[in-house]
């Protein structure tokens, strides 16, 4: 059978079957999560064994530790798994909710009820993980999803859907209501992102190259994830722990995570002052410096930034530095370079923090915290299937409610339009 | 200049003025409104004369009467098009709306701000009314808007943007916060939608074959109308009356908007009792009856339906009608045929009406009321950009919070991450 022919297949089952899960239960689909995690942990023999083919293959074709890494499965792994699954049957559903239901001049009621958007389709690389959580926030949510994990983790994939299908199965729902890709032909993605008729959203989890590629040629909606050129602005009405204790926080607690600070900003009336301590908490902490020409003469020793460097994720161990006049050219920075995803100010000033605000314009903007805090668990959504960078419907951390829309219901008495 | 670098710069001017605008104070933008709205009455002469060039140019180019009298301007539509902006001004400002500002275990304050998207491109055909009200709805939510009218309103809608920009200019905004195309080069429309650094959406506002033709090529978010495929399902336990009144209602009160009903749904236990003096109403009125065999069995003389009839939006006078088994042949037909606008169930059984409410997948359900009510005034929205048939971010009737987007904002009083 060819891609197209095999894709399209899963497309129309996908369809059929997310029209069942839009109308299961909350308690048929919470005990489907229960079941699909009472699977993992039971066959965690056989997935290692599936996962232990994948990493065999990975370490033939020579794939980074970073990949292999990202690749493995460990009981550890496979409990959290478990626990993410738990977790989500614990939320509450979002499916059926009615919102702002009030009379109108007319007599109608109207108001809006929460529902599925559908089909929605994830694509993703190595994490096997990802398999797991994307079924279950799919699931709960009340949405048919067709996963695309990476060719490297087929196995492993493969393993954790029998799970999903068996805790489907359990509760008398089609397992077509998950459906994992199950050939490795790289073209089977360009099906995914084009059949308009079968996918309603398209959700990428992946570096930017992947990302960049579905821009190009997806033809159904993303919920997408770009990058994190994270800031925080040192202004200079700081209080000065505060300023110290964020910046480093934003920068050290986690190098290679999304909403790590990747640019420091300070308003050259405390750049003198706060500078050289927080610099030596970097140097300690073996973070590597990319100054502008301010902050390189109060600090010596610093890189010099180039331009492209403020346009830069670092994910590593390296922060550039910058010394701004002041909140205008902090946020003018930001506008220009930033990616929109997160960025913070520390000030003590009211109308500096509101003004901060009202003019980023990004997913997250803070006052007086730290970036890292840009997390679907840390903003109370329970879990999350990706952070988006859009600006369409979801924004932010993605957790279930972004897996739905909005629809309007009316409800009359034989009313008519006059 | 060519078309591309001409369309480039309008991109490059939206986006700069959309910081502006993002900004503006509520009590500016109302006051921009206001003197558009009086500019639009004062030089209402102008107006009339630049439409009847575009009126000599469309008579010599023998459009047909519909589009003309879309094309047309009078001083009734002129004040109207003031009429509406003042209603624009008079809603509440939905830029800064801060919802949910709740604490977290982490010590943190988490909510969401609602924002303007940006920078939103409307392409549209013959009426040049919606200039004035894109404009007047981009402006209040803060947006930045480029307008691609129709090639036959060009003189109108120029004079239309005359206006508006007196109105910006009146409050010390950038005229370039609401652009009007000014070239009828077809391409302009090719590149409006692929400038993704300077458009964050695409609102079209025309007939199908526009809008399909968008759907494959643009490269940018679309909130879109593709079209409306409206059923009224009349239910075996429907009072009789309400039945009557509001599938009268829901066909006739006016045939050509996209909320009217174009397949009647009648179960087979009431369609003896329904069906012959319903569709005396309806031949008495001039509507055209396609039914299926068992309709035409009831009701002799109606033409047969095709299957191509189950899928059609008329727009006109003609209605097709089935006979269906009951509930669940009703929700096959309308997802099987439907365009997921708006369907409405007429039945006094509540477990029946909870079932259509919750599995008909459209924009607006309704339960007892006529399909005509879906539309942005009759929901309280006070002004509609249009009505979306999307699943993503703005379904069904798009106000002012349509043009906006919610961003997450945390406050903190020095808080890490742990």
């Amino acid at each position: 059978m060819d891609v197209q022919t095999y894709m399209h297949g899963v497309g129309r089952e996908a369809r059929a079957a997310s029209r069942f899960i839009a109308k299961a239960g909350t308690h048929a689909k919470n005990q489907a999560l229960t079941v699909i995690a009472q699977a993992l942990e039971r066959k965690a023999k056989r997935l290692l064994e599936a996962n232990a083919r994948d990493l065999e293959a990975a370490r033939k074709k020579k794939l980074d530790a970073a990949s292999i890494d990202r690749l493995t499965l460990t009981t550890t792994t496979i409990e959290a798994m478990a626990d993410g699954l738990m977790q989500i049957a614990k939320l509450p559903d979002p499916v059926g909710e009615i919102i702002g239901l009030k009379y109108r001049p007319s007599g109608i009621q109207v108001g809006q009820m929460r529902v599925p958007l559908g089909v929605i389709g994830i694509i993703y690389e190595s994490r096997p993980n990802v398999t797991a959580d994307a079924a279950g926030l799919c699931l709960k949510s009340g949405n048919a999803a067709i996963l695309r994990g990476g060719s490297e983790a087929i196995h492993s994939n493969q393993a954790i859907a029998a799970c999903v299908h068996e805790g489907l199965k359990a509760v008398g729902l089609p397992e077509t209501v998950v459906q994992v890709i199950e050939t490795t032909d790289r073209n089977a993605v360009g099906e995914l992102i084009t059949m308009q008729d079968y996918v309603d959203v398209i959700v990428p989890r992946g570096g930017k190259s992947l990302i960049e590629r579905l821009m190009r040629e997806s033809r159904i909606p993303m919920i997408k994830h770009l990058h994190g050129v994270c800031h925080t602005y040192i202004d200079d009405k700081a209080d000065f722990d505060k300023a110290i204790r964020i910046a480093d926080n934003a920068k050290t607690q986690r190098l290679g995570t999304c909403n790590t600070m990747e640019t420091l900003l300070v308003a050259k009336g405390i750049a003198d002052k706060v500078l050289p301590p927080l610099c030596k908490i970097y140097l300690e902490k073996g973070i590597e410096l990319r100054g502008d020409a301010a902050a390189r003469k109060i600090v010596p020793g610093m890189k010099a930034a180039t331009e492209e460097d403020w346009y830069t994720e670092y994910l590593e161990a390296i922060l550039s530095v910058r010394v701004v006049d002041g909140l205008d050219q902090a946020i003018e920075h930001i506008t220009t370079y930033g990616s929109q995803h997160t960025d913070a100010i520390v000030t003590e000033d009211i109308t500096r923090a509101r003004r901060f605000l009202a003019e980023v314009d990004s997913s997250s903007v803070m006052v007086n915290a730290s970036t890292r805090f840009a997390d679907g668990y840390e903003y109370g959504l329970g879990a999350e299937i990706g952070i988006s960078t859009d600006k369409l419907h979801a924004r932010g951390p993605v957790g279930l409610e972004g897996l739905t829309s909005l629809k309007y219901i009316v409800l009359g008495d034989g009313h008519i339009r006059q």
